[in-house]
Parts: structure tokens; C-alpha cells; sequence
């Protein structure tokens, strides 16, 4: 729509020092140090909200992070579109991979590079701008509700509380997200479905002190060798995963459905020039695009034991610990296969050491029906901006509260994400296309006009 | 002799006070963070060495942490010793572990807790004093030198260099080291042998940043899961070290050494309660006096990849690493062991990552001939104070340059350590006994007498 168009280009350049503030406060919610900027950050989203035009904004306290509230009630006969997003943002080491401060938003060959850039300040600001164009155009063609939490990457503990505690306040039609990424923007796709994800720590203790590896190695279990051997064990040799009855609810795609993901765009080459890697690994007998969207995988985030300071310490230490993750499909249920690990890694344990595992967070994977109005919808309004169809792909990361949406609310969910797999999310020098912050506070109203037609 | 138990009781509490200001210098050479505390612990050392009476002391510098050297020479024919310590310390982390500070000693049921108190600063101090005793008391039966070095923990480069510069002023008739232990003070021990060294630093690189485990996670290798198969590889199922050619050179023991070993004083309950561990764990067919004595060993002394901070991250590391030491046997040389450690975690490593190994330091093994004059001199010393005959064990652990003296200098050495397995060396709250410390002060001049004697 013109108005829209020329909205925009008049406000283009505050759309973009709007989220460069936001960009600059550290709102790591996994670590505690942060918290007070993780409080201001939602304080800055209450303030947005409210300058777009959003009615009964409100920072709603929660047992960790708030969550920030906001809505725009035109006519209640009118389909309701439930807009979710999050502002907290993933922890910034190794910082001295960064090329430039992680809070620190620099504009660079057409990106903007910071933590929270793409995942997620980025992608739920461009629904906040799209807002701010339909309102103060007066197009606004359905009712809209804003739900931005500060605990997506700590796995939004306290977001299911707040649901269940306000399902008349989130009535709605439909969720709306922007937390996924497309192919590319000249070959726009959408998410169809999303992984579970079940997070464990595990520590396996041997003796009960550091001790000499001279005075006692060779004669005492040492838990960084024991922890290696059980984590190597966890995959067999043709990177199956080892866990007693894993697979059992795994959902097999049909031979046709396998076909239709295998024919999305894929590069290997260029996927392997851009990792740096001169070989590909996986679960034997499925494709790259499979092996990130359709199967479970099982990943060590982090390891950690012993000395691992500057020179050297022989050490037989008395503890190693490990931080593993593990992606869900459906119908894997994430509480079971947290059971199901810690369980089998418990069994696996010699009798040398102790083990205690410990389940960190998890989520239900999800899939989007494709035949809903509001993907059709996604569909029809990414063809207007984009002038082509998008790619249906099954994204392999995790939304633990979409499965949440569905469960509590009734709601489907939307994923329409703007942003691309070379992001950097998580990682340093995390990044979000200028152009594709534009496309997508383009493209939202279009969704938000065709979901209100179509639903009559 | 009288006058020495008179003048070490007049003395007694000095003694302990300047043993204890030593203990308070951090002089941890693995961390340039303390070299300025470490060359301070050097001047204090060289004060100590005056005031008891050696002479031409001095503060040699290197090229990392300097050497101390003092000597006594009554008289040139007489027979030389040459007194070889560490003033440097291990790290103390993890700091958490310690009751205490670490550089704050404290006397707690009869033992002095410090890092440094055992190894070596309690040890080597008992020879300034024995060596003050028989000064003072004008019972000098030989000659003395003390070479009191600052890098022992870190692997003693710059010792072999000093020594070849220094072969003329480092002449001797023998080498006499107290940084061992001995079974108990009631089953008193000489170590006639200690293992060698090889300590290795690994790298393994997967992607080229760190990336999104639900993006990339089950696509690509994964170096701290690669790093875990490969370090768990390194033992095969019988605890046996899997490096081809790592035992081609090791020297096994006859069945009548082995037994004279295991006769030993060694009650496996107690060891395992001490160490907290409901089993032990090592190479088949061997007894764990064997394992730490005369087999070699390969230890993870840190490991370390990916996200260890607070809560959870979801990344897929681009990075894994370990420090992984090899104790030797006669007659591995760690040279040959540490290049075919590097060919073969080289040859293990799947295409799919990167590995880089990084030789940090080691030290051959040596064994103590019990036949020599200086070996039959320490064990009379002993009998003399502790009223019974030590027992000969094999040590596990390593003083690299003890083969370097053979070799440089044509001398054997004594290993009269006077500490225990359990002071916890390396480890947080170590400790040395009291009873230890004024038992080697007491013992030290007997050696030199009967050295003296017996050399004639």
C-alpha cells in the first residue's frame, strides 16, 4: 500500500536508530551480572510500544525477566493477532572473536552487526515499526497483541506461567513470529515446523581433590578421560544416537515429503566454503537439510575440567562437567527424552566415578499446518514484497513456547522469519541485513491485511 | 649428634617462621601474572642461603625465572653435594577447594597448609637449615652447593642451559633432591626411580566460528563430541595406551623386582577411602603401586570447548581443547613419545576437523642405583633417625632434569623426600607435616656425614 511505502521511506532512518538503542543494551538473560540492563531493556520496550500506539502497555513481572505486554483493540470483532517476540538476547563470548563491541551496533557492508541484531531485537522490532506504519496510517486492519518476553534463550521458564495465568488478556487468532530465518531474500521461504530441545548438564566426579598425575595417574578413574568415553558413546559409527529408545516417537517424514525438503535450494559447497569445514558430518543415510530439520540431533555445548589456564598443570582433576543439548522432531516428548539421557548416562557410568545429570530447559518440537488461513496468508503477503512464493522448511532450532501456544492458547503459530542462517546467531559477530529489517517491516502489514481478508 | 639436636631445638621456631614467609611469596611460575612475586621469592631464597652461611651467592638470571646458587667449600678434596630444589609453586585453583588461602599458611593438627609447603619450598628449606646446623655448629663433614631453581613446575627449560654454561661450578660428587615422599613416617621410603614426562596440548577445530547448535547442530562435526571419541581412543578397553610404538621401549621389571615392589606397606581400603572413589581404576594386570610406579600412564589434565559460563548456551563450538601428559618409563624418551603421541592424535582425527598439538614440556625417566655410596649414605641417614631401614619404591612422578644431571654432569642422584602422598601436592590444601619438616632437618646432616665417611 502507498501510504505504507511512504511512511516508511520518511522514517526510515529512526525505524533504524530505534533498534540501535535497543541493540546497545546487554540483555543477556542467562547471566545474572546482566540483569539490571536486562530490566532497562524491557523498560525500552514498554516505551516503544506505548510511541507506536499500543494501548495498556505494561512490564509484567515475572520469577526471572519481565515480560513486556501491549495491545490494540479496534474492534473486537475483528480477528486478533497474538505477535510474540523476545528481547533478551544469548550470552556474547568468546568476546575476543568479536570484531567489534557485541553492544556496540556497527553498520557494516549492509549488515548490522551486534548480539540480539537478528535473534530477536531485530526481527521483533520490525512487528513493532509494521505496527507504528498500520496505526498511524490509519489502515490498521485487525486487532494486534504484543507479547515480548526476556527469557527465550534461557529456555522462557516463567512465559508459560503468564500465559496460564492470562489467556483471557492473550485471546487471539493466531501467533505471529519473527525469531527463524529465510534461504536468502531472493528465495524467500518460511518455517513449517521447529525442534524440540532438551538442554542437560552432566558433571562426572572422580576423586574427591585435584590430585598429582604423577602421584596417583594411571591408578585412579580421571573424569575427564571417563566423561570423554561416555560422551563419545553417545553416538555410534554411523552418528546415530545411542540413547535406549530415542528414536521410538520419531515422526518418519513419507518418501514425498522427503522429496519436497530435499528440493529447497541447497549449496553444499558454498555451505562448506562458509563454514571452513572440508567435510560435512551427520546421521548416516540423511541429506544436510534433513539432518537439520527433520532428525534429532545430540550436541555438546560446552565441556569443561581440569587446568585450562595459561601453561601447564599436572593435574589429575577431581571433576569434568558438560554442558549437551539435544534437538527434538516430532512426536518426541522433551521431558521423556530428558529422562531417557539421564538415565542411560547414569547407566553408562563406571563404577570409578559419580555421575549427576541435571536438566537445564527444554521444548516441544512443533509443525505448522500448512493449509491454515494465516499461512496462507504469510504465504500471499511475503508474494507481495518478495514477488515470488516462499519455500515451505522445517527450521532446525527451537521456539519451546510455540508447542506452549498451542497447548495453552489454542493457537497456531506463524512463523515468519526475515532473517538468514549465516547470521551468526549465537556466535560472534552476530549480524541482520539492513535490507532485511526493511523487507520485513514491509511485508508484516501485508500479513496483518490478507490474514484479516481471508478470515472473513 | 648432640650439637645438632641442640642448636635445631634452640632454633626450632625461627626455623618454622622463615619456612612460613617463604610460603606467602605466590611464586607460581605457570602464571606470568606472579613473575614479579616469583623473582621476589628468588632474593628471599638467596637472603635465606647467606644468613646460614654459603657463600658466592647469588640470583643467576635466565631467560624465564631465575636460579638461585650458593655453595660451601671447606676444602676441595673432601666430597662435593650438590643440593637441587624449586623455590616456584603449582597454580593454586581451583582456589574455591582451599580452607584456607593458599599463600597464607596455616598449622592445623601438625601440618603447615600452603601451596608450595610439600613441594618443594618445605623440602628444599630443610637443607638450608641442615646445611645451617652443621655451618654454625663447625660440623661440616663436605662440601655444599645449592642450585634452587624457578621453574620446575613449568618444565625447567632454562635449567639445562644453565647447567651446561655452568658444568665447572656446578662440579660434584653427587645430587642430592628432597621433593619426593616417602610412604609414612613410620614405613619410612626412598624413591629409586621416577617416571618421565611428556605434556601436550591439543587443539581441535571444527567450523570457523561458533555456531547455532539448532541451525547447524546433527550437519556439522562437532570438535569437542570429535575431541571426546579421540581422547576416549587413547585407552582401549584394558586401560592399555593405544599410540602405536608408546610401550615399545619400556623396560619390564623381572617377577622379582615386581614382587619386591608390591611388598611395599599398601592398604588399597584406605587408599580408596582417602580418595573417595568406591573403585580404582587402571591398567589390567597390574597393582596400583605398579601402575604409579613403574607403568607409564596417559592423564587428561584439562579439557576444556564451547560455552562453561553460567545457565545454558545453544551454540555448537568452533573449538575444543585438552592438556593431555604421558608419565614414562625406563626407557622411554619423552621426545620420541611426544612426536608419536602428535603423529598418532593426527592420524585419528576425521577429515571433518582440524587438529593442532602443541609439545609443552617433559623429562626422561631415571632409576637410582641402590648400590651406590651416596644411595647406602641415605639409607644409614634414615636408619639413624627413624630407627629402621627405608623401604626402596619406584615414584610416580617426575623431576625431568634428574636425568639431565646424569647426563650433563655425570652425577646420580638421592631422592630423600620426606613428604606423603596424601599432602596433596598439586591439589588444593596442600599440606606438609611439621614432624616431616624438623624429621628431614634432623636427617640431612647424617647423610652428609656418612657420605663423607663412606666416600673416603
Amino acid at each position: 500500500m502507498q501510504v505504507w511505502k511512504d511512511y516508511q521511506a520518511e522514517n526510515k532512518d529512526r525505524f533504524l536508530d530505534e533498534l540501535l538503542a535497543l541493540l546497545r543494551i546487554p540483555s543477556v538473560s542467562a547471566d545474572s551480572r546482566y540483569n539490571e540492563d536486562t530490566r532497562q531493556c524491557a523498560e525500552a520496550v514498554k516505551q516503544r510500544l506505548q510511541e507506536a500506539g499500543a494501548d495498556k502497555v505494561e512490564v509484567c513481572p515475572t520469577a526471572g525477566h519481565p515480560i513486556v505486554y501491549g495491545e490494540k483493540i479496534i474492534d473486537p470483532s475483528l480477528p486478533t493477532v497474538l505477535v510474540y517476540g523476545h528481547y533478551d538476547v544469548q550470552p556474547a563470548d568468546p568476546l575476543e572473536l568479536w570484531h567489534s563491541g557485541p553492544f556496540e551496533p556497527v553498520i557494516k557492508d549492509g549488515n548490522i552487526y551486534a548480539r540480539g541484531s537478528a535473534d530477536d531485537k531485530g526481527q521483533f522490532y520490525m512487528h513493532v515499526k509494521a505496527f507504528e506504519t498500520m496505526n498511524k496510517t490509519n489502515t490498521l486492519p485487525c486487532n494486534i497483541k504484543f507479547m515480548i518476553e526476556g527469557e527465550e534463550e534461557v529456555g522462557s521458564a516463567n512465559l508459560g506461567i503468564f500465559i496460564k495465568d492470562n489467556k483471557e488478556r492473550l485471546k487471539a487468532d493466531v501467533v505471529l513470529i519473527s525469531d527463524t530465518s529465510m534461504i536468502s531474500l531472493e528465495n524467500p521461504s518460511i518455517d513449517t515446523g521447529l525442534r524440540g530441545l532438551a538442554y542437560m548438564e552432566v558433571e562426572v566426579t572422580g576423586p574427591n581433590r585435584d590430585l598429582h598425575s604423577g602421584v596417583y595417574g594411571g591408578a585412579v578413574a580421571n573424569p575427564a578421560t571417563i566423561l570423554a568415553k561416555m560422551i563419545a558413546s553417545l553416538h555410534d559409527e554411523n552418528n546415530h544416537i545411542t540413547i535406549p529408545g530415542f528414536y521410538d516417537k520419531v515422526h518418519n517424514l513419507s518418501d514425498a515429503d522427503r522429496a519436497a525438503l530435499n528440493a529447497a535450494p541447497f549449496d553444499e559447497a558454498e555451505y562448506k566454503k562458509d563454514l571452513g569445514v572440508d567435510e560435512l558430518w551427520g546421521e548416516k543415510g540423511y541429506s544436510t537439510i534433513e539432518r537439520t530439520g527433520i532428525r534429532p540431533t545430540l550436541e555438546v555445548n560446552g565441556i569443561w575440567g581440569g587446568y585450562t589456564g595459561e601453561g601447564s598443570k599436572t593435574v589429575l582433576p577431581s571433576k569434568a562437567f558438560a554442558k549437551i543439548s539435544m534437538r527434538l522432531v516430532p512426536d518426541q516428548d522433551w521431558h521423556e527424552i530428558s529422562d531417557l539421557f539421564a538415565k542411560h548416562f547414569e547407566a553408562i557410568a563406571p563404577k570409578s566415578v559419580k555421575v549427576k545429570v541435571t536438566k537445564h530447559h527444554g521444548g516441544s518440537p512443533y509443525v505448522t499446518p500448512t493449509d491454515a488461513v494465516a499461512f496462507k496468508a504469510a504465504q500471499k503477503a511475503i508474494h507481495s514484497t518478495f514477488g515470488k512464493d516462499p519455500i515451505p522448511v522445517r527450521g532446525g532450532g527451537s521456539i519451546p513456547i510455540v508447542a506452549l501456544f498451542e497447548k495453552e492458547l489454542g493457537l497456531k503459530t506463524i512463523l515468519m522469519g526475515f532473517g538468514l542462517d549465516s547470521d551468526n546467531l549465537h556466535s560472534p559477530n552476530e549480524k541482520y541485513g539492513l535490507a532485511n529489517y526493511y523487507k520485513g517491516i514491509e511485508t508484516i502489514p501485508y500479513f496483518h491485511q490478507f490474514f484479516a481478508e481471508m478470515s472473513k
